[in-house]
């Protein structure tokens, strides 16, 4: 699986130097921006070489096999390309074009005929109907039609991370990584998987498990098996958040005419991503918002939440969406009370804390008294903006949660572009809404139950059974 | 009422030249940003001049009878001005000081001390523990610690718009403006209520109905009296946006500490709301993102819509949010499928239309047709911006949807900040999640149905019994 994120030499099929041609624009992308190091080479009908990648008739004719084949051709010329590979000895095969299950009966027959002569000869298909592979570490893209100049693109590659995608569509992969670009956090790998006749979502999450993955995203148009599905999340160490299209008829309906969706039991599916461990997502915008909570904060450990704020009306709104969420305004213990009451300029000591115009100070105590507090296990500061020096108290609150191992989800009640600008300028892992914040408390902690229940850590020691990093960086600051 | 928005003479009690002191913020609101013309009277202990408004020991020593009192003193100092302003013969007064019936029994009992003697005197007040008011037509703004120099308020002011907010607690009107400053539509008036020991969110109601209002956003952190609320909202020829915190416990308690809000059965207010034609939002933000559709747009006037997505994955999750939202799917009929093949590029010509790459023609063209479909009562759109002439093609949908009488909820499925950004230059209504898109087709629907059922339109007829001069617009443009 390895090398289809860093193939040594790679081939594109369908790549010329006709107008509009699509597998071109993935051999500029390698040549031209990702300075792809390893042979390019291209099957096309002149033999044409395509920016500087030799160009040939057939893959027969390459004067090597190399490590991964795309093809971008139209559908009904695939079956007989792949045959090719199998001659030729390629075992990873990333099909781009569209055509095949989700165009009817002919492309499904298509599909099938290419599905028989892989598992014959040992290859790999990534596709049909997809765009295949992104990894930034690697510097590998096999995504066509981006424009390699976007600086939405430039600061993914510059800026490795440890988010990594498994999604079963192009226009959610683009949603997702120009979202991320106005966001804190990194990409590790994205997949396109399309109609995944053969790679699907189970064997990416188990490859994930290895790698610098701390988090895996999937959007889901389809399940192709569930059980297999559901054996990789239950061993996945790693929090797993999907977000799946056709709960309803409708829904499924429109899944189909996309990537062959069929319609699945939506009950079914919830279950058993209960079962499993898997963290199920209510929007799509969560799967590009959440990860932050996971890869910026530690984990949330119990359910005890107390709320911070300077802007009173976020309070009561927070209270009735953390009791949405199943998890609890903490009764702050007379001892913490008492500590409130010193740091002065409080309106309530009570959860939700409530101040009033107070000096940046005021602010860094008050975090220090809540995460210090034995019986708050989180944090949920909804903290306007009213001055700059907010942000700096923002900026010492990282440093707190991870010195006491308990996390924050930060709101700050303003225009949400202003929080995004704040936040990309920053680093400060701002959520968008209050409802944002909440639900991150809640997937976190979510996550934290589910490693319980499986397992992974026992019932009341700490994390030292995991081999997750962040947990563990976590818990030895902690503990220092 | 009127006078509370455009008095003539306004006396502010409290302001004066020490640092950190927050009456003297209005003055210098009132006088330096917005050119206020009548006179500006303050009172405080040493009768000082403060930014040129004459300084008086006493509301009694003042020249003439101001047409409204502003007062942000300590609380304890309230009662005994009230009865000075009730002497003076000033029947309007907006009490900005916080400490009642919000912070304990002693507070409570200054409350309904003040009330009394505003009964006895036919004074109105307006607070204690609030804002006051805001009218951009008449450039007035009692807001104590704005600062106007904002961006955010400078551009509120230069341009009017239709929406009316009665908001419970400063922090929110603060996101709300800030926010708008960010989206399309302007402001009318603003106010915040606070305590509301007098006027309340039902006699605004009724006053919002004579002015240029176009649509009421309502947050509230109690309800004060539920039956005076549902008699103005059910004469409301204008939609009601509410969203109500209290829904918990929890919720409830943090409410109290903030506006002495009392807990209330949420399941009541529920239904009255259904009752009274009250449109309840789901979430803060759906206060400023979902009044553009009302404003402009035509309302939804039945619940089947049209999807058209250039990126397959957004139909799909569309449709499950549609299908949640109780709207309806169209069948596209045989002949608006033919139509649809035509424009070419058409991937899907059933519901929803799903086009590949395409040039601005074809986007026109797909517009037209399903907005000129018989079976189409409105459209949704989701159209990743791409390219740059979506957006041109955007405005296009805008006048089309004019000329059918028929409402578009466009989404951009592109990064927020880049939606946002693309809204705020262009002026078109973009919403920025696909739910909220959904969200927004929702409500106008509803709003239609309550127009019915409240018997202001006919179950079949077109909307020439309405004075709501947006629908007769859309209208009479639709009938050319």
């Amino acid at each position: 699986m390895e090398k289809f994120f860093n193939p040594k030499s790679v081939v594109i099929v369908g790549a010329s130097n006709s107008s509009f041609n699509l597998g071109s624009t993935i051999c500029n992308m390698l040549k031209d921006y990702l300075h792809y190091t390893g042979p390019v080479y291209t099957v096309n009908s002149k033999a044409e070489t395509v920016n500087g990648c030799p160009g040939f008739s057939s893959v027969l004719d390459l004067p090597q096999t190399p490590d991964m084949a795309i093809i971008i051709v139209a559908a009904r010329h695939v079956p007989g390309i792949i045959k090719d590979c199998a001659k030729k000895g390629i075992k990873r095969i990333v099909i781009e074009s569209a055509g095949f299950a989700e165009d009817g009966q002919n492309g499904a027959a298509m599909q099938r005929e290419i599905d028989e002569v892989a598992r014959e000869n040992g290859m790999r298909i990534m596709g049909p109907n997809c765009l295949g592979t992104l990894s930034t570490r690697d510097k590998f893209c096999s995504f066509y039609g981006v424009n390699p100049s976007l600086v939405e693109m430039n600061q993914i590659f510059e800026t490795p991370g440890n988010i990594s995608y498994i999604i079963q569509s192009g226009g959610v992969v683009v949603l997702v990584m120009e979202s991320l670009y106005y966001d804190l956090v990194g990409i590790n790998k994205v997949v396109s998987i399309g109609n995944k006749s053969d790679v699907d979502e189970a064997d990416l999450i188990d490859y994930f498990q290895k790698d610098e993955t701390e988090v895996i995203g999937i959007y889901l148009e389809n399940v192709a098996d569930g059980r297999k599905l559901m054996e990789a999340a239950q061993k996945s160490r790693k929090p797993i958040l999907i977000y799946k299209v056709g709960r309803t008829p409708e829904g499924a309906m429109a899944a189909m005419s996309h990537t062959a969706g069929m319609a699945s039991n939506d009950l079914i599916f919830e279950s058993a991503c209960k079962q499993a461990g898997i963290i199920r997502l209510n929007s799509i915008n969560e799967l590009h918002s959440l990860p932050k909570m996971f890869t910026e904060m530690p984990i949330l450990k119990g359910n005890r939440v107390a709320m911070f704020t300077n802007s009173g009306a976020f309070g009561s709104i927070a209270a009735d969406l953390l009791v949405d969420a199943g998890l609890q305004m903490v009764r702050l213990s007379g001892q913490t009370q008492d500590k409130l009451k010193k740091a002065g300029q409080v309106f309530n000591v009570k959860n939700p804390v409530d101040i009033g115009p107070a000096p940046p100070q005021t602010y860094l105590d008050i975090f220090e008294i809540l995460l210090g507090a034995d019986e708050v296990d989180g944090l949920l500061p909804l903290l306007s903006v009213w001055q700059t020096f907010v942000i700096d108290t923002l900026q010492e609150l990282l440093k707190m949660c991870k010195h006491y191992d308990k996390p924050a989800a930060i709101y700050t009640p303003n225009a949400v572009a202003k929080s995004i600008a704040i936040r990309a300028k920053h680093r400060i892992p701002i959520f968008e809404t209050p409802e944002q914040s909440v639900r991150a408390l809640s997937v976190s902690h979510m996550f934290c139950e589910s490693l319980r229940k499986r397992g992974f850590i026992g019932d009341h020691e700490k994390f030292e059974n995991t081999d997750n990093r962040r947990i563990m960086k976590g818990t030895m600051e902690a503990a220092l």
